[in-house]
């Protein structure tokens, strides 16, 4: 394969215009607003088309061109290119003809999102020569980070928040990294994390490598455009915790259109947050980008930022382009996860279900028009947080291997008279 | 898209000779053997090329003129085309220079290759009319057949024993399937299915949709040959339940091979066993095709069939080539579980535990050669048998969100004169 050509790239800040090189460096010295990644477009202009990219391989790499990926690297894992999958049945439970899903519950290699940005800190983290990489996290993070430091040979040091759900506490100790769970929430941690990056020479990828970090997020933007023909959707439906992906997803595709590989047209982002932590969609319902922060207090643990890092710009965005964010009960997020299963086959963790739940009170609300090309963006897998449906599903009795035993058994659930017995599953409303 | 050529096909009888046109049936009625499904590849040799293949989608429809798909079927789920990695980490532990995991472990919807067989014996269910599917399982399949059916609106009534573990009971009901735990083991699940099979007009995929479920096996041995640049491995090690996907996976390099896509090279093929229920490959050592059927007893659920119904084709084609097969207590399956996370940061499920256990032992005992191209087949995600690593992991204390706290914990850990702590993960030996 071609060297790909690369947009050059450096860190600046918006705020105060610094550029920055390339360094394990988020936070402008002038401003003290976090730094982001800027792209010379135009020197790819024209390069960078849909038959190149198309040309590539089928995962995040083939966008490399458009992230901060240093030269010399060798990208080795596939990460990405999720299924984008027509909803048609969950569309018709929630109000839509026109809805996708971006699954990201089956990102290799630990089932989330969050494998995105990782691939893209990591290979940071290797040019500027760490040897032990670690992380704040609510679990999905936590996940990736131990699994691609693992491939790559680097020592992991990951912390979390105490009460983190079981399995993704065990999906980072199996890969072999040092887990250290403290007492506290995740603005806690990772208050914690910024000390620690000060005080050892360790590349924590969402603090000194967060600007990196971040820009893994677009490759969900790129996928999409690029899996609906080479267009944008009218809607997309983000979850938000630190407030990152949704904005990534939006510069993905402004410089798509910048390179005119997508024609114009007006995009509107929604935010999902759960009620028990929604200090974004609180901003923007009050439309302000001021952030309160919140304690969490939700099952939907990989959402619980209180302090949000990018809430501000968050909420910015969202209200110039006319979109809205909602928040919903940890009721709605249960409803969320079983409708999205049942309609769709796909088992989403918690932050799934409030996407979910979201989509389908902004389609009742007359927000989203039935008819608008709307993509909801599921970041997770269901078996990361099966304590979340505890005590949801009967086990029921089990059953001798006979005939006439299940038979029995079938006229105990169905009544009497069943012979083929109805399997009607329960349905869940949409609100 | 252009509508793909299929080859034509049929299901037959290899003992009888007789053919049986297309129906939801699995044994002959005069050899009372397994039928198969043949194909007339001649009639689209040519046709189907390389490029043909590499222009369809990335997921296992670019496979269709090759598999048992009924005409006018829109397939909209995109399943498999997993990633083939290359395991350089895993490969220096265990003796190997050019050992690849195929990775079904990140399979589309469900997490196992069980996602390939269920996809063409449901687009043959819905050819065939049935409005209810089901299946008899170890958990994989469960999760399979209940999230695709809910999918394509077709009901679902799933049969399990009843010991199954709680990852996959919860991944199989969330999808709204009917669930029934039977009080015994999968031989005897099995056996009701034929049963119920008879008595209802139901699809059961592995029952009487058996001989188009299996030909979605053959998908995993496309990918493979297509990944490695239209190549054949040297050898293949896969795990055996039933014993079917192992001579199917066969059967593709075959199939790749009469059209003239791939060049001729012996291939030898290895099955991976669980001791605590290793029916085939006790009959591979002893060298014979007579399957002595056995009780499970082993963690390694997914594998654990005691009376698999392709045994003894398993074990003639494995002799046939020169392979051979192994067995690993469940002991070493743990340590098989651990040693691919910590190398190559992949979480698989037991059966994946056993593969990479029988992997290892197979280039200890010098049957598979150092620089010999060997593929290891993972099957399955480790989120579904977490169970398998209970009270493997110290959770460790929780620790107070500061500094000091921090640095304290880690002398604890470390030793008091830690002050940039080492972090070597505990390595695991290779056997």
């Amino acid at each position: 394969m071609q060297p790909a050509c690369r947009a050059p790239f450096e860190l600046y800040s918006k705020e105060s215009g610094k550029s920055y090189g390339n360094q394990p460096l988020s936070i402008c010295d002038e401003s003290f607003t976090p730094l982001e990644v800027r792209y010379d477009l135009d020197a790819v202009k024209g390069q960078v088309t849909r038959a190149s990219i198309e040309a590539g391989p089928a995962n995040m790499w083939r966008y490399t061109s458009l992230l901060p990926i240093p030269e010399g690297f060798e990208p080795d894992l596939p990460v990405g290119f999720t299924p984008l999958v027509k909803a048609k049945n969950l569309g018709k439970r929630v109000g839509s003809n026109n809805l996708y899903v971006k699954n990201d519950a089956v990102c290799f290699p630990t089932l989330s999102f969050k494998d995105r940005v990782v691939a893209v800190a990591l290979a940071n983290a290797r040019h500027f020569g760490f040897e032990v990489v670690g992380c704040s996290s609510t679990g999905n993070l936590a996940n990736s980070v131990a699994a691609q430091a693992a491939r790559l040979g680097l020592k992991a040091c990951i912390l979390v928040p105490a009460d983190l759900e079981p399995a993704k506490i065990l999906n980072t100790q199996v890969y072999g990294a040092r887990l250290v769970r403290i007492d506290g929430n995740y603005d806690h941690v990772n208050r914690l994390c910024s000390l620690i990056a000060d005080q050892y020479n360790w590349g924590f990828v969402n603090v000194n490598l967060r600007p990196y970090y971040a820009e893994g997020s677009k490759s969900v933007g790129f996928e999409i455009a690029e899996q609906l023909g080479w267009r944008l959707p009218d809607n997309v439906v983000v979850p938000m915790a630190g407030g990152s992906l949704i904005r990534k997803i939006k510069k993905a595709f402004d410089e798509l259109l910048y390179l005119g590989l997508v024609e114009a047209k007006p995009v509107r982002f929604f935010g999902a947050q759960a009620t028990g932590c929604s200090p974004i969609s609180t901003a923007v319902k009050q439309d302000t980008e001021t952030i309160t922060p919140q304690r969490p207090n939700t099952i939907a643990r990989s959402l619980a930022i209180g302090n949000p890092a990018d809430g501000p710009y968050a909420s910015r965005m969202i209200r110039e382009v006319g979109g809205y964010a909602e928040d919903v009960s940890d009721v709605e997020v249960v409803a969320g996860i079983q409708e999205l299963a049942e309609t769709e086959g796909i088992f989403t963790e918690t932050a799934g279900g409030v996407t979910t739940a979201v989509t389908a009170r902004l389609l009742a609300q007359g927000r989203i028009g039935t008819d608008e090309l709307t993509v909801s963006v599921i970041t997770g897998n269901g078996l990361k947080t099966t304590d979340a449906l505890a005590g949801r599903y009967e086990l029921g009795r089990a059953v001798r291997p006979r005939l006439g035993d299940f038979e029995e058994y079938l006229a105990e659930l169905d009544g009497p008279t069943a012979v083929a017995p109805e399997l009607e599953p329960e349905l869940i409303p949409a609100d």
